[in-house]
């Protein structure tokens, strides 16, 4: 990748920075500590990761200011994470679609599509849709009727927007990933299960990323609401209701149940639960493979199912592990206080 | 939404009820009670929801009959649940397809497509399928070979129907749905996991809904059968060979394994467990998050990985808090002995 | 099924093997034992299995040698269940694809594809991109620009590969499963979550077989690698970086996060869950929902979450079920002690 070459020099420029070393060495890509060969420059994000760059063999690093005595050049970096992203998009500048409406694909004659869209092969754009500009259709997708999609956003191969449901502008929607699906619910009759019709919608807003195969159900009456800046990864469940505030993050595999509100900067680790109609408060972190069945105060630590703090959480895991041990002391102190007694 | 306006009046008509004060009141839909207007009629489920009513600015209430006081005319009803679900449709008819075969669909030519039923574009019915009436088949569905969809049955967008599997009637499968899969069989030979080829089916029968981006397997060499009126949310997966009873209901994420006997009425909540040949029995309920390794016994309540009774769940989780504490108050009676003996 | 029938002379001469009882009897297909009847021929894995042989209403049996005194003609054999597979491939043959490109496919001018590939109805096919001898494609599946897909593998519908990703020879992926989506990877820059592009790939080799709904992140920089011979159930989640062992097979729902790396030959169950960085060694053996936090050792059986060595995860949970009696004993202790204190 990144067939391209630049100099250390042409890549510290444009990364408004300096070179430790030869800055006419030429790399053609970026690669990890170890996969690196003398063509490429690897990333050292801290301290932590010396060693391994001593024992690599790129042929240049992006390393902090504080990382010394590398056995390359090094390109000098305030914040090592947020220049990696600047470089990647150097070698790897973002794919740009060419606008326009592929022949092969449907589009309502009702819908309307900005001329600088660009929408793919045997896609499918519902009446009275509306497709921002910029934004890129995958093929396969399908966009339903009315649903909007904003500018700059990205929906790839297969993703499926349902009718009405509104996706903001920047956002990315991975491949299968499912906004607008029925919410789950049902009432009983006294013979059967009575669907109770889904009329609400997804309000996805801007700069929010969604994983592959995600669903995300639309609210009963109202909207299930996805706020600026979310990042959800793949094979996540989001049930009809719930709104998740600014700049959570959402690890795969989780589910949050109807009605939840889920707070701003909260994250959730991968195949957590949460229970329906609770609140998740700002900032909290919740474990992987939590089950969430009561509120979590803003800045909380969660673990466990059902979880609990997780300072909490760890002493007792830590306990449980002395249980078997726990019942024989007992019995020893048992037997004991019966020989004592038995003894007077 | 509900752009056609009603009178009260109008509504408790066509409900086959009564209203409580003003019944040329005009609304043009149904909110939550929190997010009601003027404009629109908000559901009071039960007495519980009373302050939230008296917050609400809603035009008109939806109401049980012993819900009194309410800031607005109320529709008055036995059952809100249900009545709301009529309310529902009154304001959002579900949309009806045109029937007929788009232009931009791929029907094989010996299918057979009722003229009901509606086929969207760029859908993909293979040799042999059955397409019952009224049948709406969503763009880019793939229904295999020698597969039949039954009468007024519902394909949303991106669902794969695998070859020869058969569909009931009134059925709705939501976005991304897979039926008919290969179940995951194998055996080792040696030297490499061979494939025991997965030749049975899937069947599903009337009135089952099936979430987005659920997976349903095939049978090794009978079917795997989701008996009538079962209800499946999102991401659940269905193992092969595993026998669903009438109207039960399962939560996102959960995974049945293969060869599983689910009862009738059963209840599994979300990111369940159930180990491979387990039977469940009718009526009983198991929390989310459980892992099933044993049966359960019908209408039993079980919870936990391993999933126990949740009585019993329950009373161990509420101790595990005090392990800790346990641990201490041992080491403390275990001092105290060991000096009263030594004093002796 | 399996509508042509056979002689069990004509079975066991097709399987190298001999018949015990009338080998001029005619069968039409493979049942389960349950299921069979005189039309059928039955398999019996094991002696276990012979009560069930025996109530079986199979006009002939597949058993072991060491399997006796059974109801019917018997097609014996020394390995029943790799001979069961040769048995449903008499049955069922394997469908063969119509080598070509649909009319109704759209794929790039500059994609090779191979004269002996089928590209099914309504797929793409990116430029550049490489299509196998004997390939199948199903219909509406998206092979990206510059991916490239190995000699007779099978692309189900709906199936998503990403651009540049490479997928092996005889592998199957079943449909809806993403391959190449970007893996999850963001930095704080004090205002926003910034996303780091994930410019490597996803390699597939030989012989895989991946599950409905499946996603497999494609890597930061390097490849997200799956070896030779590894099985992948349905809805599993493989994060970017991570590299899983030859043979290795995972059960459905279960996640692995990042830059893992999974040992040859182990066995993940349904719904685990492993931390990023975790390294499992070969032949490891993980129960079904355990969460993986620490390294698991080469050939290790570990269970819980988080995670054990699966005999002291059992020992606790038998203990466990005694908590609530031990804080009892406890008391009981705590108080007959201060008794003898006090009569001191």
């Amino acid at each position: 990748m990144g067939g391209a070459g630049f100099t250390l020099g042409q890549l510290a420029a444009a990364l408004k920075t300096t070179v430790d070393g030869d800055a006419t060495r030429v790399v053609t890509g970026v690669a990890s500590l170890e996969a690196a060969g003398p063509e490429h420059v690897a990333f050292v994000a801290d301290g932590r990761y010396r060693r391994a760059a001593l024992a690599s063999r790129a042929g240049a690093f992006l390393a902090a200011d504080d990382v010394h005595d590398l056995p390359a050049p090094v390109i000098r970096c305030r914040e090592p994470r947020l220049m990696l992203i600047e470089l990647l998009h150097l070698f790897h500048p973002p794919p740009t679609a060419v606008p326009g409406v592929s022949a092969a694909a449907r589009v309502a004659s009702d819908a309307r599509v900005h001329p600088t869209a660009a929408i793919g092969a045997l896609a499918v754009v519902g009446a009275g849709a509306v497709i921002g500009p910029g934004v890129h259709v995958h093929p396969l997708v399908s966009v339903g009727p009315a649903a909007e999609i904003g500018e700059d956003s990205i929906l790839h191969p297969g993703v499926v927007v349902g009718d009405g449901v509104r996706v903001g502008r920047r956002v990315i929607v991975h491949a299968g990933a499912v906004l607008g699906a029925d919410g789950f619910g049902y009432t009983w009759d006294g013979a059967a299960h009575r669907k109770i019709p889904q009329v609400g919608t997804v309000i996805i807003e801007d700069d929010v990323e969604i994983g592959a195969n995600t669903t995300i159900d639309r609210g009963t009456l109202g909207p299930t609401l996805v706020r600026r800046g979310v990042k959800i990864d793949n094979l996540v469940m989001v049930a009809h209701n719930v709104e998740i505030g600014e700049d959570t993050v959402i690890a795969a595999q989780t589910g949050i149940s109807g009605s939840c509100r889920i707070g701003r900067g909260v994250v959730l680790g991968g195949q957590v639960g949460v229970a329906d109609h609770i609140t998740i408060g700002d900032g909290a972190v919740v474990n992987a493979q939590s089950g969430v069945t009561s509120d979590v105060p803003a800045g909380a630590k969660f673990a466990g199912s059902y979880a609990r703090p997780v300072v909490e959480h760890h002493r007792i895991w830590v306990a449980e592990a002395r249980l078997p041990e726990v019942l024989h002391r007992l019995r020893a102190l048992e037997r004991k206080l019966e020989e004592l007694t038995k003894g007077e």
